[in-house]
């Protein structure tokens, strides 16, 4: 598909260099922006900018905030010593819709890959450590993917906190709600058999 | 799903308002850029403002072009007494990627669709008219998508163009090349045992 202009060519580039877009996606995309006003069009452009301008990530837990530390953790109605440790930031805001945790975070930016180059000195570990030297933690939450990635990451930050006297849980592994039974995994499945538990009204 | 920064909302806010990205989807797009260096990012959003300040619609044909006159129109090799009639830049992208059509386009910028408010008088027809009055044209092909609001925009234009001394066709219509029969719709095949062709080895 050769564009005829290098200036939309250009923009198809950038807008293709986005995760999971192809360039005919890109194509359509372009063109509606082209449609649209120099004023739009400088607003769109504009909010990238002003983004990584001013776009902070929280000194305490890495999640992304307009201060220095992320309203989270600056709410004193949340348990600042009960702390789950997440992958990304669009985890935060997973477990954030639930609205049913109301402790503090702590971001990695990452899980432990050696197959995409990810060693535990890329992520936000030491940090995490430092939090639990200083403050009153009572319990850490490990909330990464449940996949071999996420286990390794777990297992290597457990090793780093057993010396100290909190307590470290991981969330339940099971069939998901509303999933009918026969479309479970085999591995789910047993893993939901062994950890069953009591029945209640 | 509450972000906790509006300068990401904005960011978000923005390539939602793309046809076909939900708020999700953004999200991700958004945070992938978020990683990137403020060059990167710089790059990015350039990208767009030089489009709209740099790319113009051909005076001819109204095709995209950074020039005046785009490369199709300044072409003298293409047959300029051929003109398809297409709805969108990229309906001209992908009979350019067939590579066996050599005369010129006029893109009309849309479809006489009363449903959307968009009557004859939004499109490029009065410019078509125009080519046709002080041009050497012999044909025009109507090249326009295979619905309702398609055939209403061709029989418009027809009616303007039919006391002039030129042929019009309009591309066949039939079986998809390389589809099954019987997965064919009745109205396409119906059609397509009336326009039924003399068999060629």
């Amino acid at each position: 598909m050769k564009i005829p202009s290098k200036h939309i060519e250009n923009a198809v580039d950038q807008i293709a260099s986005l995760p999971g877009i192809g360039r005919r996606t890109a194509l359509r995309l372009v063109l509606n922006l082209m449609n649209r006003s120099t004023e739009e069009i400088t607003d769109f452009s504009e909010a990238f900018l002003q983004m990584k301008e001013h776009v902070k990530n929280c000194i305490t837990c890495g999640n992304i905030s307009d201060e220095e530390t992320c309203e989270i953790c600056c709410n004193a109605r949340r348990d600042q010593s009960l702390i789950c440790v997440v992958e990304d930031i669009r985890d935060v805001l997973a477990i954030e819709s639930t609205e049913s945790y109301k402790g503090v975070y702590h971001v990695l930016g990452g899980i432990i890959s050696p197959m995409d180059g990810v060693g535990p000195s890329d992520l936000n570990i030491a940090s995490l450590v430092e939090r639990i030297t200083n403050g009153e933690v009572n319990e850490v939450i490990f909330a990464l993917s449940a996949t071999m990635e996420g286990d390794t990451t777990n297992f290597f930050i457990y090793k780093k906190l057993r010396d100290f006297n909190i307590e470290v849980s991981t969330l339940s592994r099971g069939v998901a709600v509303g999933s009918e039974l026969q479309y479970a995994d085999e591995v789910t499945l047993s893993r939901s058999l062994l950890n069953r538990q009591p029945f209640e009204i």
